[in-house]
């Protein structure tokens, strides 16, 4: 399955996150997933870490990377770039939703929170 | 550095191709690549592989990916997977510019033509 289309957004149990997995372990992927994520504004996600590289592309809104003791503003067109095993969080601090794509180098994505218990994840990956 | 923008498209020597590097090695990454591209209305990428995982978002544009002696078509909002090692190559096939994120699962990426050299590439990677 070389060509698919990219799923649509869905409400998740994460207050103010939307999700949509464009790509994973169910097209084959080891190495990939890219995710699509839209958060609502005051929303952000929880304070995690994952065991893989990270890149993230903002496409629209106004939000702050908190990682390594350090609160990063952003905008639109801003590229995070998330090391392993760092712990971080993205909050939407702008009047308007905040849309990003989350590139991890490995599928399925494993997420942690900063006490080291695994989340389990309400989407595939 | 965890926050960085977006580079710009840049010109390349490959005809009808523009190219951004959004994130690398230089960032740090060495299990993920970015790259934003454009092709023009009747240009295409050369028939080329990798040793990695890639994934191509298209945002624009219609196109043909032809790999495994196959011709897939796709437009705006297609997610092509293109397994390692598969030789593939990518057309804009519409009247308009094709836009395209291509993400790899390695940092700096490899490109071989399909005799197996390898392509030194233009930019960074």
């Amino acid at each position: 399955m070389y060509v698919t289309e990219q799923s649509r957004l869905e409400a998740t149990p994460i207050s103010g996150l939307e999700h949509a997995t464009l790509a994973g372990q169910a097209e084959g992927l080891r190495q990939l997933s890219l995710w699509r994520q839209k958060i609502a504004p005051g929303a952000a996600t929880p304070p995690h870490r994952h065991d893989c590289e990270e890149v993230v592309l903002c496409s629209a809104g106004q939000g702050e990377l908190h990682i390594a003791g350090e609160v990063h503003r952003f905008g639109a067109d801003a590229v995070l770039v998330i090391p392993p095993a760092e712990t971080h969080q993205i909050f939407n601090v702008g009047p308007h939703p905040m849309e990003i794509l989350g590139v991890f180098s490995v599928s399925p994505v494993r997420v942690f929170l900063p006490d080291g218990e695994e989340l389990l994840l309400p989407w595939r990956s």
